[in-house]
């Protein structure tokens, strides 16, 4: 649906900024979903961005903006002055608002938060305060609460007040004076309920909540388990703090998920998605982790060199009498893992990016964007192999004492088939996605056997050209 | 939360049943959360289930029966006759309904379609007969709809005659006489809107709508995108058909995360969760990579052997000199693959299941079955283990024409490092989970790293036995 929004209406979008169509820009803010408004806008830039967002009404921009990536969000928030940064601030909801600060520099954070009225600002600052992995860091503050002993009638009319600041009214919590958590009513409930029934007759006491220290993965799971629209959150002394929805629930379960993907095939979890992260922090967070496999895989040939020195002696062979072939033995699962792993890493990354984008668009930009991600994954590829190639080369020469043609070939292997490897883990998946199939069977283990094969054919013939 | 609730409510319950104390039973299902009861009810056997349920009335019992997992729904409605049954499906909610019908052979589905209302059926038949991975097979056919030209007091009044069989009447959707979707509205602002006014004047009319056939992870990861509780489906003619709601979203997204999380292990998709598996079954979705992955290594040994033979040539040196060396050259490739690939399995498998189970009882339960898992996986690794080693002997002995204490080496050694890479790929996250650490650092990579270096002394090891 929005996929077919964003062919359809982005040209007309970008006409109507040429012509400078203000009534359009606000009319088309105020017809199509703020979520697809916002997708289309992603695609444009930030000061055009802006040129749109102005042309609708307040509540209506903030809505639209809190559905606009977080990394977006923190580069268009820098074009605003003061008074329309904290005009938008007070606006968004609690948990959008604070993900938004904390995306912030600190000294800079410090200078928004004191444009924000004390009561809220406090609430702001106790939101950051959470551990990133915590209920508190995902929960908003703003849900909809009542008192036990009024009616049913009077609930409705409370609720309708609360409505305007509360993230969902379909989930009611009842409160006593100090904050503490007695009850919940749904408004299914409430709807059903005879209007002179008081709350406290109806409500449910047994109400399952979570500390705001728990873990959010938890949180996300149970509020799952239930088929909740909500959970409560509380402090240490029981009092209601804040409450974690659904779509809350679903964001955490995503990012778990991301989080592990990577793991698995030795990525460094990344804080935004694939595409959107900077060249260098790709390359430290897969460098750092090939480079630890390779120091594993060097102690590997130290092994093999102790036992076939040994084996050699005893079974009378010259040590060293071919060269070559030791050479292979003791650095062929070197070449292999360097080749394995970095493939793995690019599929890992790939295939979870297109997790993440089930819908395969077949316009002209979704072929450009995979244009540009293949020739960035070849320059990984170059600099990865480069790095890993150095380490290998060092150690071969000065550790191991293999001659210098020897380390160069080694290094000149690993440098080609790192690239190789993560040009299979890019185009494989990419090919089977393009075939209607799906990506995922181009599994780790899969992508390091092809490579393999390509690896041992590879150094043979490197070898023998540099050994020679 | 509910973990606490099983340690401390799962004894009592248990009394309850030794002494039949039948209202204290019937207490247990009012009081504590359907969820959680059926949790409780999942450590019980089949017929003790039962007693329970049967103290809870009706309505109650079929809610819980509907959080119990599909697989051991499908146990428990063996235990029914024909008139017990209809009752529960009669009431069971559209889509648990679907997914328990599809769950049986389909014989004994007919015969119990014959026990629900000729109406009602249709409805099934329908719903069973949309592709698994569509959006058709997660909708429920049970959701709240209005006619555009009546007024919000009519429509509250409405709402509440089909808040019974709806699954959710917080979105309201707004279809003509011929059930084409035109409008949509939620509780909210129907609650917020003045009662005199016509739904036609307030309703959203840019609806964002998919079809039956979309791919579910399609519809789920735009129900999250768009913070929706749930959208609505539509057949080729625009006719509403059914919503998919936030909790299937989360469960699909569960789900595509845990197929992903398998294929990158190259571990086939299971049905269930990897506790609930049998053992077969968990023997055929990894033997069957294994092998292939096997074939390809072996594939691999041959391209190494045509080096050897023709550099040993060319380098002067007899072919076949250093029998052990020559094996080594030749298989360590193949063996460290067996090894590593099966490790990532297990720790693929492992990490997942504990993503899913992201809260760890430190009670007895837990530590029981986290023995028998262990058990099963030495017990799959030694199953697997001989299964490629048999291959791996063949291969060897008939086609490499190796001799046949070379080739026992070899199948020996692939059984002992399957073995290994199985336990390291197990007990590593388990002990990482145990520390309070993330056990999904243990990618495979890492696993395959250092089950390579094992594979490396045993080979030796083992072949300089078997050789000399």
């Amino acid at each position: 649906m929005q996929d077919a929004y964003q062919t359809l209406i982005l040209p007309d979008v970008q006409q109507m900024l040429e012509e400078e169509d203000l009534r359009g820009l606000s009319e088309f803010c105020k017809v199509v979903h703020p979520a697809a408004v916002a997708e289309i806008l992603e695609e444009l830039e930030d000061s055009q961005i802006w040129t749109i967002l102005d042309q609708a009404e307040l509540p209506l921009r903030v809505e639209i903006f809190e559905y606009i990536s977080l990394r977006r969000q923190t580069a268009l928030v820098e074009l605003l002055d003061s008074a329309r940064l904290s005009n938008l601030l007070e606006l968004m909801s609690a948990d959008d608002r604070v993900d938004l600060l904390s995306e912030m520099p600190e000294t800079h954070r410090e200078d928004v938060l004191r444009l924000i009225a004390k009561a809220e600002r406090n609430d702001i600052r106790r939101l950051l305060s959470y551990d990133e992995d915590s209920a508190g860091s995902i929960m908003t503050t703003e849900y909809a609460s009542l008192p036990a002993n009024i009616t049913v009638r009077d609930a409705l009319a409370q609720l309708r007040q609360q409505a305007p600041n509360s993230e969902t009214i379909y989930y009611v919590y009842i409160i006593n004076e100090a904050r503490k958590l007695e009850g919940f009513i749904s408004l299914r409930e409430l709807i059903l309920a005879k209007p002179e029934t008081r709350l406290s007759e109806i409500m449910q006491r047994d109400v399952i909540r979570f500390k705001v220290s728990e873990q959010r993965a938890v949180v996300a799971q149970e509020l799952g388990r239930y088929n909740f629209i909500a959970l409560p959150i509380v402090d240490e002394d029981d009092r209601l703090v804040g409450i974690v929805t659904h779509d809350d629930a679903l964001d955490v379960v995503q990012e778990e998920a991301t989080e592990d993907a990577y793991l698995q095939g030795a990525v460094a979890p990344l804080r935004d998605t694939y595409e959107e992260t900077p060249l260098l922090i790709i390359l430290w967070k897969r460098g750092i982790w090939l480079l630890f496999l390779s120091i594993v895989a060097l102690m590997n040939a130290h092994v093999i060199d102790h036992y076939r020195q040994s084996t050699g002696a005893n079974e009378g062979v010259p040590v060293g009498l071919s060269s070559l072939t030791t050479l292979i033995l003791l650095f062929l699962p070197l070449v292999m893992a360097s080749g394995g792993n970095a493939g793995s890493q690019s599929a890992t990354l790939f295939i979870r990016m297109f997790a993440l984008q089930p819908t395969e668009t077949k316009g002209g930009t979704d072929n450009a964007m995979n244009r540009s991600l293949i020739l960035r994954e070849f320059v990984i590829g170059l600099c990865l192999g480069v790095a890993l190639a150095s380490l290998d080369f060092g150690v071969a020469w000065l550790w191991f004492g293999r001659t210098f043609a020897e380390s160069a070939a080694i290094a000149t292997t690993v440098v080609t088939v790192v690239i190789l490897g993560t040009s299979a883990g890019t185009l494989l998946p990419l090919m089977l996605r393009r075939l209607g199939m799906d990506p995922a069977i181009m599994s780790n283990p899969l992508i390091a056997a092809m490579v393999d094969v390509l690896a041992v054919v590879i150094f043979y013939e490197i070898a023998s050209v540099f050994v020679s």
